[in-house]
């Protein structure tokens, strides 16, 4: 698959930060964005911009704080290409978090939302377009959304931002393949103006076939992550993405570099990937974080006691 | 997805044994085919059936073989409607090695073949279904097959014999899902008496996605194994696949269990599922032989001399 206005965004280091607080040290943040820049990949999202007043920097990492001054240490001294982005949820940043852009390292702004609070979403996406920022909406947990009100919600953000995409979000890695093209096509039919962007979990190990849908049906914004890291299942690995697209400006090896000498080491350290418990509430299109408390527990091999507590809350 | 001619069936013994030579132990064996017997599966493969006049018994383990007497011993006492297969590879089994059916524990012999070898493997599947077997052809490295040898070969195995189904077997884990929608199409388009199956390896994490496209596009004949045990990278996962199907004759329940007590144990010991290596020879549609070579020394997770010495390959 080849076609000009994809665009890759690695988000490693932010969504890997779920498995460990956001506790990645500034070594391996330089060596996957070393990795990403001479792989030339287009975006590398860096953390969460959350603001010190809401989330208590004694509980988190500072990736998930990112501020300006911590990412030009991480990134200093490297020759990049990579535009970086950072991630911010409705309600967890203040406005005087975000500086003009100009001033900034950060390219672009990624407002995290699902659909009920979407027009906070719109709202905190102007304010980083209105600061210079590029941005995008990503619309998380879009396998449980309802379809009148995703309707309402897309109709919505065409009539009311600029923003450069919107997102499907499977959060729950419940997707099959056949909803992925019914939400592109539902996406495409709102979004005049807009790109498409997929961003896949891996519960049922479809996080890769997911997007390489989305991107057949026509989505151009394109999440991924090294080696798969990412909270529970993880994501669709970002290895096996430019393995599928021929564009001429990416090349797979700097990345199997990092995997080689950061990242299988780090798998052995934290958990992600296939494991039983995330692919379950993948089928029963929940969120993981039930599976995430199992696998702290010396049942955390118990599948069919866990299959089974899911299923009675089905039929209560 | 539900529809009542799709019949699933778990390989793991036969395709984990190229894995560890195929030895596993009776209680493993027993516990698979116990677990798939209560989740509803409709076929077991116990293995191979080779002859000990071609292949060594000292070199393999006794599911290479499948002697009728081992298969009982295995399966003794434990209440079943699971059919059980063993696949027969061209050139490794003679026909004494297979017994009039209603003398033999075995229901379905499955002929493993290469494009080339068709003309061979319809003599050996004519041969057991006229000792009594339900009888399928698996065409093998299907991602390398040729397209007008292909179409050779499937109208001839419309013509030539009465097997149930012939299947695409991914060897190579090299199909992405578009080429599985072909392969369906022109499978259908000449076996009018006769089902489609799919086999599929995990190379890619595509092992599952390909499977589902292939149920989809209308393939009733359907392979997985428990956990994704396999040569290499693995194959589908059963556990996915049951989430997938809805047939309520099916119950995920016991493959679960065993999970839990069997295959997360030994995967401790032996290596499958989503490695590197086999991810980059399915990337370039090669037999992860190279790969599997490549795991057994100390540079097992050297990434890109692998990568790079298969892209020499490729311009040689």
């Amino acid at each position: 698959m080849f076609r000009k206005e994809i665009k890759v965004l690695d988000c490693t280091i932010r969504d890997g930060g779920l498995i460990n607080d956001h506790y990645f040290d500034d070594k391996f943040v330089r060596e996957i964005y070393k990795a990403v820049s001479l792989a030339g990949v287009d975006y590398m999202e860096i953390g969460y911009r959350c603001s010190k007043n809401i989330m208590s920097p004694d509980k988190f990492g500072k990736w998930k704080f990112c501020e300006e001054s911590v990412i030009k240490k991480a990134i200093d001294g490297i020759k990049s290409n990579t535009k970086l982005s950072v991630m911010v949820d409705v309600g967890r940043v203040e406005e005087r978090d975000i500086l003009a852009a100009e001033k900034s390292v950060v390219d672009m702004i990624r407002v995290a939302t699902y659909v009920k609070d979407v027009d906070k979403a719109i709202d905190l996406a102007n304010q980083a377009l209105d600061k210079g920022y590029e941005a995008t909406i990503n619309i998380m947990a879009i396998s449980r959304a309802n379809d009148n009100e995703l309707d309402e919600a897309l109709a919505q953000l065409e009539a009311e931002t600029k923003v450069s995409a919107v997102y499907i979000v499977d959060s729950f890695g419940a997707l099959y393949s056949e909803s992925v093209t019914h939400l592109v096509e539902k996406y495409k039919k709102f979004l005049k103006t807009k790109e498409v962007g997929i961003h896949a979990h891996n519960n049922q190990q479809l996080g890769y076939a997911n997007t390489i849908q989305g991107i057949i049906d026509g989505c151009n914004f394109v999440d991924a992550t090294v080696y798969g890291i990412g909270r529970a299942a993880g994501n669709c690995p970002l290895e096996l993405v430019m393995g599928f697209l021929k564009n001429p400006k990416f090349d797979l090896r700097p990345i199997l570099d990092v995997i080689t000498k950061e990242v299988v080491p780090l798998r052995e350290k934290i958990e992600w990937g296939y494991i039983l418990p995330y692919a379950i509430t993948g089928m029963f299109n929940e969120h993981p974080r039930a599976a995430m408390a199992l696998r702290k527990t010396k049942d955390k091999d118990n599948y069919r006691d866990f299959f089974e507590s899911l299923s009675a809350m089905e039929v209560e």
